[in-house]
């Protein structure tokens, strides 16, 4: 007889700094808090136990279960169990971190601006917290990516095997412009200039959220599952209703002032800042590293990570296929644990 | 000895409609009025001048020679001083033809919805008042091609030569989830919901203009023209300030109720309405075609204009090169010129 019993999912911890944290680009907190998931387990090096980080991506949180569900448990490719995996969430985000919310209503926007430097360091205190002294698996896609990249580059002896999915190495221009777009969507809503309370700025966050949905889906995708169901149509309904309701699908879990903060940290994207440029950054990444391109990205197309695979010594590239864009980061889990899969079976 | 002399530009004329104009979406107008330009000089169909009829992009006007300078004019391509050229402002434009603006504040949004149905009634309007029985040759851009493809399929006797370039036959679920997404920033504007003024609204107007950029330009494109110029760069500067450069020169010269109105317009894109299906609708045009495409397009991608050309019998099908993507329809002059020139050489 076989009894099922309830997984037992990662657990949801915070990390409060006790000294004062300077960001990259001024400004100062005092008490900084990280809020991160991990397994559910106290992590002890003397086990053996792998250690997997998950870096997430722009609006999702520290529970990589929740979030990513067919890569993330008990028995699956990132096993809850048998690894020691985290996830912290980034800085400015309101699902746990420091982010303009804790300043108060009229003062969200003093919050100092957030690079995704100040991330990658608010997730190494996290690490040092918790006695990691060695990542065997570092995985993000998107803006996880970014951060994923940012931190082996900047820590390059802590990783083993280092995963880059669906990101680039430096900001595009075209990325720039839509993030612009969506900025000017927020503060286009005099709620959002007014800072009266985190709800309040919902118009501009939706917006905001369907200019950013535009670029996460291809062409073809909206094509394939937006069309008019009556080919007499007079107005068309059907995808401009799909972006509403994303955008109060967002708004309703989120606010516009950390996503204002998000898209700061997107634009600081550089790895090659103070380093003598891109390549050369990437080049100094020690970790075996696996970048994987999504044929239908339209925000960051296979040619940003062909050239993180060029720059990286011993880097290789795959490339999935999915018909859901960018998004297909977060939804073509069986090509992703094909790739993956291989490099987390040499078990300790 | 040559004399230069001021070149003679087109003269702008309105058309005052005496009937009532009923709109297809529900509501009626009297005193309808489409602004227009027309070569300088009057029409006289015994005179035996090829009549070029142009149909202008959404947020340009009636000059033509204005907006696309190097085709239109004494002397270039659609040859102002040989050819009977005309052009007519889009209904719901601010440029002269009737729009939500002479509704008066706090009523601009109640103006009738505009479709492009309506908008080639309204040139229609015009053709019969100048007193032109044949149209020799018909050509739009991007939401002029719009017009040009309602109007070769409404009035399938009364074109020679009809030219489509950078359009589709149905708005795609892609652009409707962008004309959305520019609905949104318009309305998450409060002066806009307010309609105090036309000038109010001006902060979701720029917003929507850039989003719209985003869909004009290529990736390609954006990363050749708005690269960082520091590669050391904190926060990227260069696309972002580009965008608001590009938001504010809209809204110094339009307004967002026109442009709410235009959006409607691109909603209700779809030459088989009522007619059984896209490509019934296509198979009616009698006028000899050629389509455009432009390779970098993003916006119309040439999959749309292959769909137009192989419903249209006969219709010839031209793909350009160019690296700005849709606006492509306005720069590739010369690569126009070589396509559309042929079709005048048959001269009268």
């Amino acid at each position: 007889m076989v009894i099922f019993i309830d997984d037992i999912l990662m657990i949801y911890n915070e990390y409060i700094h006790s000294d004062r944290f300077e960001f990259e680009a001024g400004g100062e907190l005092d008490g900084l808090k990280v809020a991160y998931h991990t397994s559910p387990f106290k992590y002890d090096p003397s086990e053996g136990k792998k250690v997997i980080w998950i870096c997430h991506a722009l609006t999702a949180n520290s529970d990589a279960e929740d979030w990513w569900p067919e890569l993330v448990g008990p028995g699956r490719l990132f096993d809850t169990e048998k690894y020691f995996v985290v996830c912290a969430n980034m800085l400015g985000s309101p699902y746990g971190s420091s982010g303009p919310l804790q300043m108060g209503a009229g003062h969200y926007l003093d919050f100092p601006k957030v690079t995704v430097r100040d991330i990658v360091r608010a997730n190494d205190l996290v690490r040092r917290h918790l006695g990691i002294g060695r990542v065997d698996l570092l995985v993000g896609g998107s803006i996880g990516g970014f951060q994923a990249l940012e931190w082996s580059v900047s820590c390059p002896d802590l990783f083993e095997e280092v995963i880059f999915i669906a990101c680039g190495a430096v900001e595009t221009p075209w990325l720039a412009a839509s993030i612009e777009s969506q900025r000017m969507a927020l503060e286009a809503d005099a709620n959002f200039r007014k800072q009266i309370s985190p709800e309040a700025p919902y118009m501009g966050l939706r917006c905001a959220r369907s200019i950013a949905l535009i670029s996460y889906r291809s062409y073809d995708g909206y094509n394939l599952t937006q069309e008019e169901k009556d080919e007499d149509f007079l107005f068309s309904q059907r995808a401009g209703s799909y972006q509403r309701y994303q955008g109060k699908k967002l708004s309703d879990r989120f606010d516009a002032y950390s996503y204002y903060y998000l898209g700061l940290s997107v634009d600081s994207h550089n790895v090659g800042r103070g380093r003598g440029g891109v390549e050369k950054a990437l080049s100094g990444i020690k970790a075996h590293t696996t970048v994987v391109g999504i044929d239908s990205d339209a925000l960051f197309p296979v040619c940003e990570q062909k050239r993180i695979a060029a720059a990286i010594p011993g880097a290789g590239y795959y490339e999935i296929t999915s018909r859901f864009g960018h998004d297909g980061f977060l939804l073509e889990y069986e090509q992703l644990t094909e790739i993956i899969g291989p490099l987390l079976e040499n078990e300790v």
